[in-house]
């Protein structure tokens, strides 16, 4: 037996075994073919790829390490003896090998890979395998299995409502804050909206980022259940919840590999959507040059999948095909969108009206899944619930039933701005690349970070203003946002990208 | 900057940047939506899959690791001044992603591709893409385009000798070690044979492994340049030389998966082979129930495949379809295998039949491809080279050219017999079992160990009596060995399997 360490290292969603290269016990190079090893102890096992330790001031002859993940999956103490195996490939994997070469895959056989994923038994590189086998082809049938086995393999929240109403979009749009208008507006008509949101991953700010500046989004399911009761809706963060744990897997794999396929995005949303029990459901796709979908044909396909999924899972969905060209509002990065989505909550006149007229539209979508309010006059219902006030009181109620904030966040005081090369009209902003400056500026962890558009999209500008400005909070961080926007492209004016 | 720390872990081909989660310079939290980083200094960089270190015992807050061979590919010293930076993926992914979505690849974007392979600037998630995307379809075309481009990754050796003979077999039969009497027959006609040959990786010898009991196999280029020109014939190991680089990469990642297609094995021997500068070549495909061919017409399109592309590379190609239903000969691990060779050589009464069979037929093929040999003459003149004792004596010179092994291998001392279950005739020996049984023993790494077959298929056996050896040098090798044998299977008497 070896003794089993575990390692203080974060291997990002991939299982790790480190075995000495002098291991005392095993011959490790008849492990190398595989590249990969069963740890067994105590009648529990986990498979992991492995490493070989050359350092006995990182490991030991006869021990093995495992990275922090996989040693909590095998739930063993430090310490504990264990035995290395060479591992049985779970049996799933044969179907992924089966779908590579064109095979099209049963219910229960899309759910024994995906109850496997969420078990984390397979390896990266299996899971780059099945999303590249399902890139390739898949038919409608199989999203539906897909997306039926992520629901399955995690937990499901009940609701004692009906209906419980969502909203989704789909990302791409800097600053796109409308839940957090949508979600005061909707709850203020009555109908229940518990919403669950992320945290940014690879953009500047998600609505639990932005949220969080305003409240405490760390709510527990029961907290959050008695608040939907209280209040009819809440904005939190949705990692407590284990819904849908094999998108989480899958993800991990799918954006280092960049292939975001319409399959894969109608199982992940409504997957997540389904697991967290809501019935209606509005699902925002914007459209444009820099937006994840690019033109009117991709939203359509796009809207006819998210369709058929979601009525063969008795979701009752629909799906809004919205103005994608640029940034929504003015603010990048949580405390800016703070403002803004505050700023239109209190109806102040320097409120961003594309951001009130974007979610007075969803809202207003949403309220049409009450009998109650007529078809076309949704927005009109919405717009009284935001201007009458019953928003921001209900966002005020949401806000002190989640409690205060766990910090003060304050807007970066390092400020820059970056400029018109000439006189003209500003012609283009780019999504991608004002999300990646706002990125580098510190958002979302320096939740004061981001960018503030000074013009948008039609507006004039004079050579030598200022089009946006960049805050951060550290020196490192604004040297990185400033040198990226210098570089150009972020905004663009009669064609020519502002710079410094 | 921070400072460049070597860590002593193998990562088994993927590189690997370890950060400090309290990492003084940078939020390595924003490294997190892609999961890589690429580490610079001194004008160069390097590519890598980042992990976390939470203990800084291993790693200090100042400080980024790099695995061995991310180290190595980096250049600069431990200590070095390094910076980090988000990655630039390989421009040459969206190919891959292009064809993952059923787009047919030119000639030179396979030889991207394939330059950021060999070159490792592709993570292991991104091979296993690569390599899916290519299972779902590849036309003939592409399969040239892949093999041409693995070619031109590496290293190409050059012969002023006209033809340059050579033989492959797909592997996957025990026993089946012809190359080390073909290699000798041929030679001594006087075609020159250069036969490079890797290790085992999940077999139980591999021709290097096996020749290395007889004789140094760890040649230089010039040795074995120089050994052609005297001799006409070597057998040594083909580590020394980049050939094919890519192709050890994509290997790397195609075992794990198991997923071994037509196109991939075609493009794989190809390039090795015509890197080796060979001119004429014989491929061996075994075809037989535990084979890695199965059937006639798996066995037809394959050799299909072959011609094509090589025809197109110019190469003489001749395709061998084989018996594979068992294994060759009778030893299986590298003394067993090379006793059964010098057996053949040396025209021993008891040396086995069938391994000296199939390497007069293969031999044969391969002297054909000389003018002055008629059509289906040269199994009968590979036989007066072999009972003349040329082969013999061309063997010796060899050996003598390569030098003596690196150290004395003797034939496991722990014998453990497996016994037939009842009177009857040996119906089937399973090829993967087998091999299971002799790598378990400790082959090839232990040079000793491994199965001496007693009965082959269709050999009578009374019950009791032994129907294969098996041979270790360790205690514990020995237990797996016997342990695994007794579960059955490999070889079946009657259709029962024998057991301890």
């Amino acid at each position: 037996m070896l003794t089993l360490r575990h390692l203080a290292i974060d291997t990002l969603r991939e299982n790790v075994a480190f075995l000495s290269r002098r291991c005392t016990r095993y011959r490790v190079d008849d492990f190398l073919g595989m590249g990969r090893v069963e740890v067994r102890g105590q009648g529990r096992s986990v498979l992991a790829v492995l490493n070989l330790v050359e350092d006995p001031a990182i490991l030991g002859p006869d021990e093995v390490g495992l990275s922090l993940a996989a040693a909590h999956q095998l739930g063993l103490p430090d310490g504990a003896a264990v035995e290395v195996e060479h591992p049985t490939p779970p049996a799933s994997f044969d179907l992924v090998r089966a779908k590579a070469a064109g095979a099209t895959l049963a219910p229960d056989e899309l759910a024994a890979v995906i109850r496997d994923i969420a078990g984390q038994r397979y390896s990266k590189i299996e899971i780059a395998a099945f999303l590249i086998a399902c890139a390739a082809f898949m038919t409608t049938e199989e999203v539906l299995g897909l997306t039926r086995a992520m629901i399955d393999a995690g937990r499901r929240l009940e609701w004692d409502l009906a209906p419980v109403v969502d909203k989704h979009c789909i990302g791409g749009i800097p600053g796109n804050r409308t839940s957090m208008i949508v979600v005061p507006i909707v709850a203020a008509h009555g109908l229940p909206i518990p919403k669950t949101s992320s945290r940014a991953i690879t953009s500047p700010a998600g609505t639990a980022d932005t949220m969080e500046v305003l409240a405490n989004v760390d709510v527990s399911v029961e907290r959050m259940q008695a608040l939907v009761r209280e209040v009819k809706g809440c904005l939190v963060w949705g990692g407590h919840v284990n819904l849908s744990p094999a998108d989480d897997v899958l993800i991990a794999v799918e954006r280092p590999l960049s292939v975001d396929t319409r399959e894969q995005l109608v199982a992940s949303i409504l997957s997540k959507k389904a697991a967290a029990g809501s019935s209606h459901l509005v699902i925002d796709i914007p459209v444009g040059p820099t937006a994840k979908v690019r033109s009117a044909n991709e939203a359509v396909r796009l809207r006819k999948l998210f369709e058929y999924v979601g009525d063969q899972l008795g979701l009752v969905l629909d799906v809004a095909i919205t103005d994608g060209a640029q940034p929504v509002g003015r603010g990048i990065g949580p405390v800016l969108e703070a403002r803004d989505v505050m700023a239109v909550l209190r109806r102040r006149p320097d409120a961003p009206a594309d951001l009130r007229a974007r979610a007075l539209h969803l809202a207003g979508r949403i309220l049409e899944f009450d009998p109650a309010v007529r078809g076309g006059a949704g927005a009109a219902r919405a717009a009284e619930l935001l201007d009458g006030g019953a928003a921001l009181a209900t966002m005020e109620r949401i806000i002190a039933g989640q409690g205060p904030p766990p910090a003060r966040a304050a807007l970066g005081t390092l400020v820059h701005e970056v400029t018109a090369p000439k006189d003209g009209v500003v012609s283009a902003i780019d999504c991608y690349r004002i999300a990646r400056v706002a990125r580098l500026a510190g958002a979302p962890l320096d939740k004061g970070a981001g960018i503030d558009l000074l013009r948008k999209v039609g507006e004039p500008v004079r050579r030598g203003e200022p089009v946006y400005r960049i805050h951060a909070n550290t020196g490192a961080d604004f040297a990185f946002a400033k040198a990226y926007a210098e570089a150009g492209g972020g905004v663009l004016v009669n064609g020519e990208g502002a710079r410094a």
